[in-house]
C-alpha cells in the first residue's frame, strides 16, 4: 500500500495540499473553512451576541462525514475541568478524524487574550496594563507561557492579540488594547505574538482594521477615519505584528469604515494583506461577522451573495460555527453564483496551515494529558510580576505613599473587596461564569484588601464599599463618611466591573457616552475629600477616566488596568512601598469627562485651544508614571545634525537612580516633525526602554533613529520619508521632554515601502 | 481718445480682462487678490481670532496704488451710521479707483450670515432655524432683502451662507448651519444663494468643506471622515447652491481633512469645484486662513512657499488683509518659487468678477444714498414670519399650550429677559458690540418677557432669573421656586449666550464637551419641576440640548433657535396660541449629554445598540414637531412598482387639517435602501413639502421621485444609481412614518455626473 501524496511528510506542504485538494469533494474543501461550536447554547443567553439567531441546524454526526475546519472554544464557552476538557476535545478531534474520508482534524481555537480563557487558567493583567509596564519582553513571556498551556491540552489557535489602537477610550473593548499609541501597541503586540508563536500556536491579529475608531466609540458603529489616519495609525501594529511577530492569522474586524466592511473588503483583506504585506496564513471571521454583512451591514441579500462577499474579500474561515459557509454557498458554487477557485483558495490556506500544524500527518494524535496545571506557579509568578510594573502611580504630591506601616487606614470602595475587580472582561470568570452561577472561581485572587492586610499587618483597618459600581445608590456614603473620618488616610478603591454586552462598565458592548466614573463613584469620592482625610485614590480599571474634578486634593493617585490574578499583592505591594511603581500610561488620562473623541496624537489644531474655547490638554499625558525613587538624565548625546533621508543617527542618555532604593525609569522617544506635506502628529512615540536601576546606580542607553521612523503616507497615499527639519525629544512622557536632538534629513523624498524599518535600535549598557 | 479695450462695454468680459492683465505689472496683479481690513484692531482684542499676529504693517496710501482687490467688512467691525458708512465706504473706493492706474475699486465684503453684520440692521432668524422653517421660499425672500440692503450701501460681496452639515453639535457654530441633513442644508442653502444673487450680491459658499465634522467638535480641529461621507454629506449642499443658487464665490475652509488642509488642497478647490463642477467664480480664504497654513497646520515652511500652496490650490484671494498674498508674494514669483501663471488666473477670475459687477466700467460710482434704513418695516415682517415658522414645539402632552389668557405666569430663567437671548454669534450686536461697550443695540429687539406681557395682558406675571447663562451661581433658585410655586403655569427660558471665541456658551470657538444645558440651567429646571407647578420649557439656543432627564415631567418644550429680532413675539405668539406652531427639527434633541457625534443619518450599526449597551436614538428625532391643530394624511397613493436606474415615479398624498384652526404640516420624503454595495443610512431625507391648510382644508402633495436620488458614492468612488428594492417613506419625522411606497429599480448600475437630479420635484394642490 502506498501512501498518498498529501500524507507525504517528505513533500513540500504547498504539493501536500494540491494532492488533498484534488481529491476533494466540493463539500469536503468547503467544510474545512467553517468550525463548529459544540457547547454554546442557542437560547439567546449566550456568550457572545446573535448566537441564537446566527447559529445554523446540524446534526453533528452527518456534518463531521465531510470533514469539519475549525473548532470553536471546547474550554472557552462553559466551566469545564482542564483535563477533562482535553480528554474531550482529543475524543471529538478523533472522531471528526474518523468520520470524514480523510482522517483530518480540525483546527481548536480558544480566546486568550490575557490568559488562555478557560476555567482554572491563569488571569494575567489586561492587555492595556501591558502597555502600561513597557515590556515587551515581559509580555512575550507571558505569552510563551500562554501558548504552551494552550498547546498542553491539544488547542492551536489563539484568537490574540487585540492591536486595535485606541482612538476614544469610551469604547468598552478599551482594556482589550494596549494603548493609543501605535509604535507602543505594534511592539508589545508583536512581543506577544512572538511569545504565542513560539510556542507552537497560531496567534491571530485583530481586529483587521478599524473597530476602535467607531464613531461615538460605540460598539460596532461606523469608523469614521481616512485613509491616511488608517495607514498611519490603525495597519502600522499588524505590519508589525506580522513582520516581527510572525502571526499566521488575521480576524477581519466586523467594523466597516466609510461604508465598506471590512470583512468585505478586498482591498484590505487581499490586496494589502495579503498582495502587498506577503500574509500567506489564514483570514478568519470574527464571530457571525460573515452574517452580519447581510443582517447589520446590508451590503448582501441573500446567504449566497453574503457568503461570497466575505469568501471574494479574502475570508477564509467562518467562525464559530457554520451557517454562511455551509450548504447554501455549496449550492451557489454549484449554480455558478461564486467561483469555485474562491473555495479552494480558501482551503488551501487552511489545509497548509494544518499541514503545518501536523494534523495532515498519518501519526497525528491529540495530547490526552493525565493531569494538566493551566495555573503553574511559574504562570503566576509571571502574572504577579507584570502586574507590579504596570501599576501606574499617578500623582504623590506629598508622598503620601508608600503609607506607613503601623497607620489607621478607611479602605473603601466598591472594587476593595472584590477579586473581579481584577480581571477584565476576557478572563475566564468575567467572560463565562455568569452563566454559571455558583460555579467557583477556579484560580485564587486576592482582593485588593485581602492583600493590603496582608502586606501591612500592622496597620488598623476598616472597610466599607461606599456604594455600587454603577447603580446611583448614595446609601452608603455616611458609612463611608463615618470610617474615613476615623482614620489617618482614606484608601479609596473605585473602578469598572467588566462585563459583556452591558452587564459591565468596561467591556466588549459595555460603552460609556463620558469618561465619569461609573455610578455614584465620583459622588463618594467627593465625600471623601470632603472629610479632609488625605485620600489615596486607587483605581481598578479598564479604561481612562476624567481625574480634573478632584487635581490638587487627593492625597495619591494610583491607576491599575484590571491587573489579574496578582493584581491585588501588586497594587497592594506599591501602596506599601514593597514595589517601587514603574507604570506608564498608555492612554491620557482628561480632565474633564466630556469632548471625546481625543488621544495624544494630534496635530497642531488638535492640541490646545488656539480657535477653540476647550482645551483638549490631559490631566496626565501618555506616558505619564511616578516612581518612589528619583532619576538624573545625564550625558545626554544628540548634537545637531543632517541626515540623509535614509540616513539613521544615534541619539544617548545616562539615566542614574538618583535616590535610596531601587527603580525603574521608562526612556521615551517622541518624533517632532515641524513642516510636512501634510499635517503631522506634534509628536508621536517611536522609541522607548524600560531601564531597572538598583540605587545610586546608571545605565546608557541609546537610540539609533533612522529616517525611515519619519515616514507617513503622503497625498498621493505613498508612504515617505521627506526631507526637514526633524526633533528627536527624549523624555519621561509625552509632554514632559528632557531633551532635544535637532536633525535636518536631505536629501530626495524617499518613498520606503514593506522593507522599511519600524522601530529604533535600542542599545542600553549598564554603567 | 480711444478707450481701453478692457473699459469696452460691447467686448466678452474676456476679452476684456485679458487686455487688462496684458497692461498690470506684476505688483498690479497681485493687488487684485487681496483685502485690506481698515478698521480691524490690532491689540489683540478684534472681533477675530489672530487678528493681531495675522495683520502686515502697511501703508494705505502707498498700498493702494498697486490698486487693491478687496475691502473687508467697512460696517461690520464696527458700530457706524449706515449712511455714514456708506459714504466713507464711497470715498475709500474713489480713492482706490483714482490711486491705481486702472481706476479700479475694490470688491467691498461683509458678513451676512442671518442679516447684514452692521449696526442697525435686521437681525433675522439664525440659519438653524431656517431649516426649522422647511420653507426655502421665505429664506430665498428674506436673503433678497439681505442682497438689497447690502448692495444699496455699496457692498459687493457677502459671506454667507454656511452650507456645513452639522455633524457633531457640540460644535459652536451649529447655531450657523441649516442642520444635519445634507438635502435640507443643500435645499435651503440654495434657496439664499439665490435670493442674495438676485439682489445683485455675490454669495460665498462656505465653508468648503468639512470644517463641520472636526474632531471631539473643538472648532478646526482635525476631521475625520472617509471619501464617501464627505462625498455623500458634506459635498452635495455645495453642489445644489452652486447649480441651483448660482453662487459666485466659496470659502475655503480653515479645515483639514486627514491630514489635507483645504486651502492647500487643489484636488477639492480646482478639480473638483472647477474641473469637475464647472464653476467660474472665485474662491476667497476665511479670514487669516492661508497664514493657518503655516503657523497653525505647518504644512509651510515660510510666507512665500505658504502663498504658492494656497494659490496653487486654487485660493484665489487672500483674506481679510494683506500678508501672505502681498510683497512676500511677489518676491516668490521673481524668484521663480511660485510661477506667475498662477498670479494670473487668480487674478483674472477675480477681475472677471468686477468686470460682471460693473466695477471696471468708466462710468462706475458708488452709490451715495441720503438715507439709509437697514431695519425697514418689510425686513422686520419678514423676520417675523420666519420667526414664527421656526419655533418648534416638542411636545405639548396634556395641552398645557396654548396658556390660558388670564392665568398667573411665573417666568424664571437667564433668557427670558435679554434680547440678545434672540441673536446669534454673527448678528453685530454679539459679534462686534462687545468692542463698544455703551453703544446702543441699533435695533428693536423685545424679550421674550416683554413679549409675553403683550400677547397675554390679561395674565399675571412674575419675573425672575433663576440664575445665570453659564456661571455655576444656583443662588437665585430660592426665589425662583417661590416664584413657580406661587403661580399656575412656570415658563422656563433657558438657553444660550452667543458669542465669539469662549465668550458665549453657542458661537464660533464656543464649543462643548456636552450636551448638558449651560452652567446650573439644568438644575434650576430640577427645582422648577419639583414644585409641581407645570412647567412649559422655553430653549433659546444654538444647538440642541440633551432633555432626557426632564423627559414626561415637563408640561411642554418649546424649542427655538435664536429667532432673531422678532424671536420675543413669535415665541411669545405660539406660547399665547396666535401662532399656530409649524417648526421642525434640523437637528436630532439627544436623550443624554454625552455619546458625541451622532446624527440621524446612520447606517444599521449606527442605530440602537445591537452589540453596544448605548442607545443612540434620539429623544425628539429629526423633522419632529407638534402643532395645536391636527392632520389626517389620506388618499395615498405608492403603488409597488419596477423602474428602471434611470426611471421617475410620483408618489402622492394628501394631507387635511382636521382640527379648527389654521396650521401648518411638514410632509418628509425619506428614502430607504435596504441593500447596497456600501452601507447606506438607514433613512435620509430627499424632499419636503411645507402645507399650509385653514381649518377643515387639505391639500395634495406629490413628489415626482427620480432614480437620480438614490445615488451613492461606490467603492470605486463614482456616484451611481444601483439596481434593487428601495422604499420611500413619507412621514412627519425621521422617526414617524406615514406611508410606505416600495419600489424595484431595475436595469444595470448607471453611473451619474453633475448633471443628475438633485432634488424631487414636488407639486402641490389645493384641494
Amino acid at each position: 500500500m502506498t501512501t498518498a501524496p498529501w500524507r507525504d511528510r517528505a513533500l513540500p506542504a504547498a504539493a501536500r495540499v494540491d494532492d488533498l485538494l484534488s481529491r476533494m469533494t466540493l463539500e469536503e474543501k468547503t467544510a474545512q473553512l467553517y468550525g463548529v461550536w459544540v457547547g454554546a447554547a442557542t437560547d439567546g443567553d449566550g456568550v457572545a451576541p446573535h448566537q441564537h439567531d446566527m447559529t445554523a441546524d446540524y446534526d453533528w454526526n452527518e456534518l463531521i462525514t465531510r470533514g469539519l475546519g475549525q473548532l470553536t472554544r471546547s474550554f472557552g464557552t462553559a466551566p469545564v475541568d482542564p483535563a477533562l476538557g482535553a480528554r474531550a476535545l482529543a475524543r471529538a478531534q478523533r472522531r471528526i478524524a474518523e468520520a470524514g474520508r480523510f482522517g483530518i482534524p480540525a483546527v481548536a481555537h480558544e480566546e486568550c487574550l490575557a490568559g488562555f480563557t478557560a476555567w482554572q487558567a491563569t488571569a494575567y493583567p489586561v492587555p492595556l496594563a501591558w502597555g502600561a509596564a513597557f515590556d515587551p519582553p515581559l509580555v512575550e513571556e507571558m505569552a510563551r507561557l500562554i501558548g504552551r498551556d494552550l498547546r498542553s491540552v491539544g488547542v492551536h489557535q489563539g484568537l490574540a492579540p487585540v492591536l486595535d489602537v485606541v482612538r476614544d477610550p469610551r469604547w468598552g473593548r478599551t482594556e482589550e488594547t494596549i494603548g493609543e499609541d501605535p509604535y507602543l501597541v505594534g511592539t508589545v503586540g508583536a512581543a506577544y505574538v512572538h511569545g504565542l508563536e513560539s510556542a507552537g500556536i497560531v496567534a491571530t491579529l485583530k481586529h483587521f482594521a478599524g473597530y476602535a475608531s467607531s464613531a461615538g466609540a460605540r460598539n460596532l458603529a461606523p469608523v469614521r477615519a481616512g485613509t491616511r489616519e488608517f495607514a498611519d495609525v490603525t495597519l502600522p501594529p499588524f505590519e508589525m505584528a506580522l513582520r516581527e511577530g510572525g502571526a499566521r492569522s488575521v480576524m477581519a474586524a466586523y467594523t466597516e469604515r466609510d461604508g465598506v466592511p471590512a470583512s468585505a473588503d478586498p482591498d484590505l483583506l487581499t490586496a494589502l494583506l495579503r498582495e502587498e504585506w506577503g500574509f500567506t496564513g489564514t483570514v478568519v471571521a470574527d464571530y457571525f461577522g460573515i452574517g452580519f454583512l447581510q443582517t447589520l451591514h446590508r451590503v448582501a441579500d441573500t446567504p449566497a451573495q453574503t457568503a461570497g462577499l466575505a469568501l471574494e474579500a479574502g475570508v477564509d474561515v467562518e467562525l464559530p460555527t457554520v451557517k454562511y459557509y455551509g450548504d447554501s454557498l455549496v449550492a451557489a458554487v454549484r449554480e455558478g453564483e461564486v467561483p469555485e477557485e474562491l473555495i479552494d483558495r480558501a482551503a488551501r490556506r487552511v489545509l497548509l496551515q494544518k499541514c503545518e500544524l501536523g494534523l495532515l500527518d498519518e501519526d497525528w494524535q491529540p495530547p490526552v494529558p493525565e493531569t494538566v496545571d493551566l495555573d503553574r506557579a511559574e504562570n503566576r509568578a509571571l502574572a504577579r510580576r507584570l502586574a507590579e510594573e504596570s501599576v501606574v502611580l499617578l500623582d504623590n504630591p506629598d508622598d503620601l505613599l508608600p503609607l506607613a506601616p503601623d497607620t489607621r487606614i478607611a479602605v473603601v470602595g466598591p472594587r476593595a473587596a472584590d477579586a473581579l475587580a481584577m480581571l477584565g472582561c476576557y478572563s475566564f470568570p468575567s467572560h463565562v461564569l455568569p452563566h454559571h452561577p455558583g460555579v467557583e472561581m477556579g484560580i485564587g485572587i486576592p482582593t485588593l484588601l485581602e492583600s493590603l492586610r496582608a502586606e501591612l499587618p500592622d496597620a488598623k483597618f476598616t472597610f466599607t464599599e461606599g456604594c455600587p459600581v454603577s447603580d446611583p445608590d448614595p446609601s452608603g456614603f455616611t458609612e463611608a463618611i463615618a470610617r474615613a473620618s476615623e482614620a489617618d488616610v482614606c484608601v479609596a478603591v473605585l473602578g469598572d466591573r467588566a462585563g459583556l454586552f452591558g452587564r459591565g462598565t468596561s467591556g466588549e458592548g459595555c460603552d460609556v457616552t463620558d469618561l465619569g466614573l461609573p455610578g455614584v463613584q465620583g459622588e463618594l469620592l467627593d465625600a471623601l475629600v470632603a472629610t479632609g482625610v488625605p485620600v489615596v485614590l486607587v483605581l481598578l480599571t479598564g479604561r481612562p477616566y476624567a481625574l480634573g474634578r478632584w487635581h490638587g486634593r487627593l492625597g495619591a493617585v494610583v491607576q491599575a488596568f484590571f491587573p489579574g490574578e496578582e493584581g491585588g499583592p501588586a497594587v497592594a505591594g506599591v501602596l506599601s512601598g514593597r514595589v517601587n511603581p514603574s507604570g506608564r500610561l498608555p492612554v491620557s488620562v482628561p480632565h474633564v469627562p466630556g469632548g471625546q473623541p481625543w488621544t495624544y496624537l494630534q496635530p497642531p489644531l488638535g492640541l490646545a485651544g488656539q480657535v477653540s474655547n476647550l482645551d483638549p490638554t490631559p490631566l496626565y499625558p501618555f506616558g505619564h508614571g511616578r516612581s518612589y525613587t528619583s532619576f538624573a538624565w545625564e550625558d545626554f548625546s544628540g548634537p545637531d545634525a543632517e541626515i540623509s533621508t535614509a540616513g539613521s543617527y544615534d541619539v544617548s542618555v545616562t539615566v542614574r537612580n538618583t535616590g535610596d532604593r531601587a527603580g525603574a525609569e521608562v526612556v521615551q522617544l517622541y518624533l517632532h516633525d515641524p513642516v510636512a506635506s501634510v499635517t503631522r502628529p506634534d509628536v508621536r512615540l517611536i522609541g522607548y526602554q524600560r531601564l531597572e536601576l538598583p540605587a545610586g546606580e546608571s545605565a546608557r542607553v541609546t537610540f539609533r533613529f533612522h529616517a525611515d521612523l519619519s515616514a507617513f503616507t503622503d497625498r498621493a497615499g505613498r508612504r515617505v520619508v521627506e526631507p526637514g527639519a526633524l526633533e528627536l525629544r527624549l523624555g519621561t512622557s509625552s509632554a514632559q521632554v528632557r531633551e532635544v536632538a535637532r536633525l535636518r534629513l536631505t536629501g530626495p523624498v524617499r518613498e520606503v515601502g514593506t522593507d522599511r524599518r519600524l522601530r529604533c535600535e535600542t542599545d542600553v549598557s549598564q554603567n
